[in-house]
C-alpha cells in the first residue's frame, strides 16, 4: 500500500509538504494539484489516526442519554444527528443509563480531543470532572454558570396542563409523577401544576411514586384501580410524562370511568415514536427539534472565555387530541 | 502537562516500557505498579490519537440505519448498544437516510481503520465499494456470500398472519404494502403472505403502494375510506409493518366497520417505542434483542478467510393483541 514517502516522490514534493496538504494547511495551488494527482495514481488512503493526531481533534460529537429507547430521546437523536450531519459532524451515542463510570470515560475523551465535544442529557453526578475548557453542552439538567444549558419551560407547560383540565371543566385534579433523583425538570413541572391549583383554590393530588421504571406500569395501575373502584375522585389527569399517560389510559379500560367524558388526562413531552404518527393524548410539546438545534449550536460556538451561562428556555404548547374534551 | 517521558523517568523504566503498558502489552507487575504511581502522581492522560496510530484500530463501530426515529430502529439501536458496551465498544450511528454518499464515507472510516467495522440496515447501493478484508455485518439485505448476514423470517412470518386471521375467522384477506427499492424482506413477506392465500385457496388482494414514506398514511386513508365506505370487501388485513397496521387502525376509526369484530388486522415488527410499553395491535414479532446479539458476534468473530456465508434467518412468532378476535 502507497505511503505518504510515495505520494511525495511521485508528485515531486517534499514529504512535508504532502502532510500539509492532508492536514488541510495551505500550500500553493500548483503543488496541491500534482499531489492530488499522485494520491490518485496511487490510491493512496491518508491514515485518520495520523491526522487525527496532527490536527488534534475530531469530528465527532459524543451524545450522552439515558436509553435511546423512548420516543422523545429516539426523536431528539434524530434531530440532532440531521443537525450535526450539515457540518459534517458524527454522533457518538452513549446510552448511559445513568453509569457514571461510562460518562466519566466520554469526559475523559473529550479531555483527549478523542471527541470535538459532549452533549448530555444525563443526571449522573459529572459535573466536578467537568472543566471550564471541555466543550458541553447540556439539555434538561443545569451544571454551572459555564455549561450552556437547554430546557424546555416546565413550570409553565405544567402550569398550563392543569389550565387546561380546568378550563375543560375539570375540577379535581391529580398529577402522577416518578421522583427521580437530580431531575429538575419533573419538580418543576410539579411546582407549575401545584402553583395553578392554588392560585385557582382547586383540590389536587400529587401521587409521587419513589420505586423504579420497570414496575411504575404496575404500581400506577394498582393505585388508580383501588381510588376509582367505586367513586370518580378527580376528574382531571396530569402525568409528568405522555408515557405514564399511556398507562393511565391503559388502567382505564378496566374501570367504570372513561376518558374523556368522566376524566380528562393530559401528558407532557409530545414526542412521536416516528415522523408523523398520530398521538392520542392531549399534551403540553415539547419544541423537540428546537431542542436539537440550539444544543448544535451551542457546542459548535462553545467559549470558554464567557463568563455569562447561555441558558435557554425553549416555550412549550397544548396539543389537543383524544383525552380532553372540547373547550365550551 | 507530563509526557510519557516524565512518566518514564519517575517510574524509572524506559519510555518503550510505559508505551507498552499504555497500549496493553503485558509487563512485569511490579514495573506495571510504578507506571501507574507515576500516572496518577502526574496526573498523566495518554494522547488516544497516539494510541489508535499505534494500535491501528479503534473501539468504535459504525451502525448504519436509514432513521433512528421508529420504534423498531430505537428498539434495535438500544440492543445493539448495550451489546457493544459489553465489549468495550462504542456506537457511532449514521442516519442515513439511505444517502448513498454518507454510507460511502463511513466504508471509507472503515477501511482507514478509523472506525473497527460496520453494522448495517441500510438499502443503498454501496455493495461494489465492500472489499472482502472490510469488517461488516448486514441486518435485513444481503450483500454477497462474504457478509454475514442476519435477518427475520419474513415469508414464514408473513404465512403466519394470513394464517392466524384464517384460522381467527376471516375469508377474505387484503395485503397493505409500501414498495420499498431493494428491500427484500418486504418481497418476502407478500410472498409469504399470497403463498398461504392460494395454498387455503382463500380470496386475497395485496394494495402495493409505490409513493413516498410521509404521505403513505393519507394515501391508505383514503383506499381505505373508498373500498370500506358501503361494503365490506375484506374482513382480514395484514399490513407488513405495524406502523402501516397503526394507519389502518387509524382510518376504521371513522368507518362503520369495528376491529377485530368485522374486521381483524395484523401488524409485523412487535418493536415497542419503550421498555415493557403494552402493544395494541396483534402483531408478527422479530426478535429484535437476537438480531442484535448476532450482528455483534458476527462483527467481532468477522473473517475475510471464511468461505461460506454466516446467513441466520431468526424466527418470528405471532403475538396476540386487541385487533384480532380470540381462537376457537
Amino acid at each position: 500500500m502507497a505511503n505518504m514517502n510515495d505520494v511525495a516522490k511521485l508528485a515531486k514534493v517534499s514529504r512535508g509538504t504532502v502532510s500539509n496538504y492532508i492536514n488541510g494547511v495551505k500550500i500553493k495551488d500548483i503543488l496541491a494539484q500534482r499531489i492530488e494527482a499522485a494520491i490518485e495514481e496511487l490510491d493512496y488512503v491518508p491514515n485518520q489516526a495520523a491526522r487525527a493526531l496532527k490536527k488534534q481533534s475530531s469530528d465527532t460529537i459524543a451524545f450522552i442519554l439515558p436509553t435511546i429507547w423512548t420516543p422523545f430521546f429516539a426523536e431528539l437523536t434524530n434531530h440532532l444527528q440531521l443537525e450535526l450531519q450539515k457540518r459534517n459532524l458524527k454522533l457518538l451515542l452513549c446510552n448511559s443509563n445513568n453509569d457514571f463510570h461510562l460518562e466519566l470515560e466520554y469526559v475523559k475523551m473529550a479531555k483527549e480531543e478523542k471527541v470535538k465535544g459532549i452533549i448530555t442529557i444525563s443526571y449522573s453526578d459529572i459535573e466536578p470532572y467537568i472543566t471550564s475548557n471541555l466543550p458541553i453542552v447540556s439539555i434538561e439538567r443545569y451544571f454551572n454558570q459555564r455549561v450552556p444549558f437547554i430546557t424546555s419551560d416546565n413550570f409553565v407547560g405544567a402550569r398550563l396542563a392543569a389550565q387546561q383540565l380546568h378550563q375543560r371543566g375539570s375540577k379535581k385534579l391529580l398529577m402522577i409523577l416518578r421522583d427521580i433523583p437530580d431531575n429538575l425538570g419533573i419538580y418543576e413541572r410539579m411546582n407549575g401544576f401545584i402553583d395553578y391549583c392554588k392560585h385557582e383554590h382547586l383540590d389536587y393530588e400529587v401521587y409521587c411514586d419513589t420505586g423504579d421504571s420497570l414496575g411504575f406500569a404496575s404500581r400506577i395501575d394498582a393505585y388508580l384501580q383501588e381510588m376509582y373502584k367505586q367513586d370518580c375522585p378527580f376528574d382531571g389527569i396530569f402525568a409528568v410524562t405522555d408515557r405514564y399517560a399511556e398507562y393511565v389510559l391503559h388502567s382505564f379500560e378496566s374501570l367504570p370511568w372513561h376518558i374523556p367524558e368522566d376524566v380528562q388526562l393530559i401528558g407532557f413531552d409530545g414526542a412521536r415514536s416516528y415522523q408523523n404518527q398520530s398521538l392520542t393524548i392531549s399534551t403540553i410539546a415539547q419544541d423537540i427539534e428546537k431542542i436539537a438545534k440550539m444544543s448544535v449550536e451551542e457546542l459548535i460556538n462553545f467559549d470558554n472565555q464567557k463568563e455569562r451561562q447561555n441558558k435557554h428556555i425553549l416555550p412549550v404548547k397544548f396539543l389537543e387530541f383524544q383525552t380532553t374534551r372540547k373547550l365550551k
